[in-house]
């Protein structure tokens, strides 16, 4: 998933973005979308001159496809010693290395899964069913990452809402540096650090100054199994918050982006 | 600080141990004692043949000082490799290696920090003061790392109660493996991992199952001036929880051993 | 890849197994070694009842392929509270968690590398090319993970050699405590805790008591460009060890197993 | 250990100071100095107006001694948000936090340890002894710590000799990191990370522009037990390098600065 940041005069996610894995595959994914009405448009590439297709999830978020793309190279006096590397290691204040995953909400979260695993092949590692058959979380994946997208569930009237997104760190240290420094920056924590019950990955979350909730994130297991199944967690069994039991505010569960004043 | 673990028919601290520097030293403690009015009783050690003298701090704790001692030879199967260490690696379960500090509550926090700094050369390195004029908690040593000894307020009718003691891990690390250890093995955290404000260690809690509340530390800074004053917190300045401002349990401040039923 | 362990009275690889995508792979990953000189044959599968196609390598490695398999299902006592992992968090000697990747010897490390990409779609990320044109290495993998099946080149006589493999442990910390664990318990270490330059990894190196080289490993860059191309050292290049520089033992290079007198 | 820096058309250590006590305890150690054949000078301090007293270890290095000193008030924008600490952490670079301890060249080792236990009270905790009785190796310190002042031996016919001063950083996983910036920065590494045998710290080596080494570390024991006596290490014991076992470069035995051309 490529993460790139717009102006804006309010916080929530303007687009995501996905880059496919060939030019083919773009075309293919373009055409399942507009067989099952879900097209969009196509739009010129914020970056490069290739193409980029818009279109919406169900609950409004807007995304893009693209393949075509520019390989960044790192300007004098930052390129890494070892080439395969990106850039020089920068062990500059909380040292995030790249987006990691999205978490959207959503009004209904079982249809954004289905959207994404009929649509795009994405894996569901972990959901969280309601009592009423509805679903609370979804944890979904185009890789063997436990998470690269997550829908959980729109309490408030709001729409196409941002829950979260997340950087990476290398080590639990980093987050932890992370929380040292946030607490001198004067930044407030939200929660953490801690470890999710669902897959497993630490957490540090804060919010940017434009009031986007932002998590510092490391770990989280991996799937090898290529049959693996969801697992499906029961609202009952979720309430056990079987793991390290941290608390989370009530808060964390409603504010998004944009904000609803309700 | 040297920690037994005696039977008992009911949580709590039946006592605390100090090791004194020298024979001679004991012989002086003990006088200072007598000379103001915390005079105890000489009884035989419980381990070793040598000679021990117990005597209670002003809130009721039981302690003992001695100076005899025999020392640990690992038997044949845990020698260390590197003969230094007193045995080898276990690696086992949360992997403790000591007792790290003592957490007594107090109804009269300040009269048991002076009691213990002007009886024992303890040095104090961080007060919370009360509007009142009373102290909520203090943070004594023997030696340059931060906390050894510390009282907080007693906030029931009990009196020499044991908030918590800590067994040390060798790194930040290990208290988040202890959280992984405690959760599979159904041991409820209380409150934790996270990094204290006081001293600034890095925690983990729980209770053992006869009920007495265990801390998992590690950390907590070192202090080289010697020269340095106790800096002592206002409860207004104490109330913003600098920090990472983890959420604690209320019970976290009522709750020690005996438990006292109100 | 999975890996079972069956006793055999000298050390090396008796068999490698991985598992299919799905049934139908596992067809038509046979019609391909069959149609391309590499058949091999149908076995009982040592677990289950299912089948397996056993085969080799250009270097005479073993392999097998299956699909079908028993999920483990953990023992009372071993049960993990999240029930999305395996088993209860172990905690014991270096808590390995799983195979990660396999190192072996070859004599042509370019064949061997086509082989799995031509027949099983596995991605190299990493190459080192010798003056004369010849591969001294290549790291490759069936996932995003930096590195899965590793060719090495064979220096000796032999053939159809182990390097080594790798279990994965959580952190970099716990590489660092399974050195602590084999100071202590007077097992030889090889090489390591260190960075290698290629993928990146954490390593320690020891062997285990019947001569296999294994490594506890963490770590290694995971890619999610889906057009990243190999990375080729050149000999000269590599030779200036860009990283961490830490020296490796020259018969890091030679031993494998079985071992060769020469 | 205070420790500045002052600008030299060579390497090495100009002075080492160390703060003493109470002013009483510096005017007694400047007394026992100067009883012993060891007297020096009244020097105006550097910073501030106090008085510092300038001698020498039997080796030739300078060393000062001072009392008086002047807090360090951390200026707007560096304000840590814990007002015991000494400023915001910094999170930049290695982010060494203070100078740990002092390894400095002796060509007898001996005579500087009896040097500093008898006027100073310094205890050592760990001594190489060689078989004609000579001491390659001494770790001493004023406190708990395991090693705050080493004496190793001289191998050239130079004298007062800086073998290297260690900067603390909180984690072993920060000197991993300062290893990655050491990496990128192109900066050698000489030897580590890895953990001594002597003391257990975890080290990472190099050398600053000016050539003095230098050693990013973390860790080593603390010592309790106020009648621990040195460990004597044999110097066949200390030849099989318990512990971990990373080979150390040769020139890390010889090379100190001022640097000797032989």
């Amino acid at each position: 998933m490529e993460s790139q940041a717009h102006p804006s005069d309010r916080a929530g996610l303007e687009y995501a973005s996905w880059r496919t894995a060939s030019a083919d595959a773009l075309d293919r994914r373009v055409a399942w979308l507009e067989e099952h009405g879900h097209g969009g448009t196509w739009v010129p590439q914020d970056l490069g001159g290739g193409r980029e297709y818009e279109f919406t999830d169900p609950d409004g978020h807007v995304f893009r496809l693209y393949f075509d793309t520019e390989a960044y190279v790192a300007p004098e006096g930052k390129r890494p010693v070892i080439p395969v590397n990106f850039q020089a290691y920068a062990g500059r204040g909380a040292n995030v290395r790249h987006v990691d995953h999205l978490n959207l909400l959503a009004r209904d979260v079982r249809a954004n899964r289905r959207f994404w695993e009929e649509g795009f092949g994405l894996r569901t590692y972990e959901i969280i069913e309601l009592p009423d058959g509805a679903e609370a979380g979804a944890w979904m994946s185009a890789t063997i990452q436990g998470h690269e997208l997550i829908y959980t569930q729109e309490r408030t009237s709001g729409s196409a809402r941002l829950h979260h997104f997340a950087y990476l760190v290398d080590t639990r240290e980093e987050v932890l540096r992370a929380a040292e420094i946030f607490a001198d920056a004067r930044i407030h924590i939200e929660a953490g650090p801690s470890r999710h019950t669902a897959i497993q990955g630490f957490y540090l979350y804060t919010r940017e100054p434009g009031g986007n909730r932002i998590e510092v994130a490391n770990g989280g297991y991996l799937v090898f199994a290529p049959d693996r199944e969801p697992y499906v967690w029961t609202a009952e069994e979720w309430a056990t918050k079987p793991g390290w039991g941290a608390p989370i505010p009530p808060e964390f569960h409603i504010y998004g982006t944009p904000d609803v004043a309700e």
